[in-house]
């Protein structure tokens, strides 16, 4: 995963991932101007193995991540210097999540995706619903659907890890540990809705998996 | 706020807010590509009134989630049909946040946030630290810095409302009214990071002032 060289920052192409536009409005008689994006909605799910008492997390370089620890001056480089700024510097740490971008229900791709990247086969009457939510108010602006779901080692079928050119690891950590995390002097590589994801289940759910 | 009309959408001109570009790089071998933004990073802070045990949000019309309210096809007209779509489909519900954009420390910032968007007069030594993460892992991956502030009715110097263009409402919501916010049914006007503010303090502050 780490294995990643030859970086480096090009002007954005016609691209079929990030679509920025202009809003236009007029609030209380002013005319006002927003950029933002098309993005799509997501889904995002907590996987708690019970058999372990482990949460399941997903590791993944992100070049967005990875880019921000770069310091103005070198962004402007050529070419990144990887020696400086080794590759663990872009891995995150997330809760299994994809976007909807099937015609199927919400929670069928929640099943799916709980399937390719942890691995584990689950059923859609596994999923709790926690709540939906905007992903962000900047930018971005579009749905997402979390869930909480169960998993035990025997629905553990597959290896997990994504599909296609994905490179994603497969993490666990125990009860302890993500209170540890969360009490970190470092900024830690992960988003605000793994944060929350953290927080929902240690306030909802911990206590009945501690010893 | 609401008073939100004359909506169309442009192309991107050459935009001071969202500056997208192309990350190119080689992950073991394979040559990969990946579009982000240049963002800043950011402050937010969780502001709760001990005097009257009551969490203070911040509500504004944030063109990102009103769009994403609008259907593919009417995204596509000329003009937003405001009828349609009321602007209060786009009015978000968030903890207190700016960007750092100035030459002043994190705490600094934070707590001059607070005043501008709050009204509240907090001196940085009533800043406790949450923690730091990253804002997305997607298009975005700046750093976002969490702080916890207590406010009492003494501290309330100014309206608030933020400074130059904003239109900044500041709402006020009690504990069981939190409660109920995140039982909701319906998509929260909501990004990920205030769900997170808000299970961080009934996990570790609300106890205190429940009666």
């Amino acid at each position: 995963m780490e294995d990643v060289t030859n970086m480096y920052i090009s002007p954005l192409p016609d691209s079929p991932y990030v679509k920025p536009f202009r809003f236009n409005y007029t609030q209380n008689g002013k005319a006002k101007s927003w950029d933002l994006l098309e993005v799509h909605d997501s889904v995002a799910i907590v996987v708690f193995n019970i058999t372990r008492k482990r949460m399941i997390f997903v590791k993944q370089f992100r070049p967005a991540i990875y880019y921000n620890c770069i310091s103005l001056e070198d962004r402007r480089a050529n070419k990144i210097d990887e020696k400086k700024y080794p590759a663990s510097l872009g891995i995150a740490l997330e809760m299994c999540a994809g976007i909807i971008d099937k015609n199927k229900s919400i929670e069928e791709i929640a099943r799916e995706e709980v399937l390719e990247e942890c691995g584990y086969e689950v059923k859609v009457s596994n999923l709790e619903k926690i709540l939906s939510y905007r992903s962000g108010v900047g930018v971005e602006g579009a749905k997402q659907h979390f869930f909480y779901c169960e998993v035990t080692d025997d629905m553990k079928t597959a290896q997990g890890g994504g599909v296609d050119d994905e490179i994603i690891d497969v993490v666990e950590k125990t009860i302890p540990e993500i209170e540890e995390m969360l009490k970190s002097q470092e900024t830690l590589a992960s988003p605000p809705s793994c944060l929350f994801a953290l927080m929902w289940f240690l306030h909802h759910k911990a206590d009945k998996f501690r010893q």
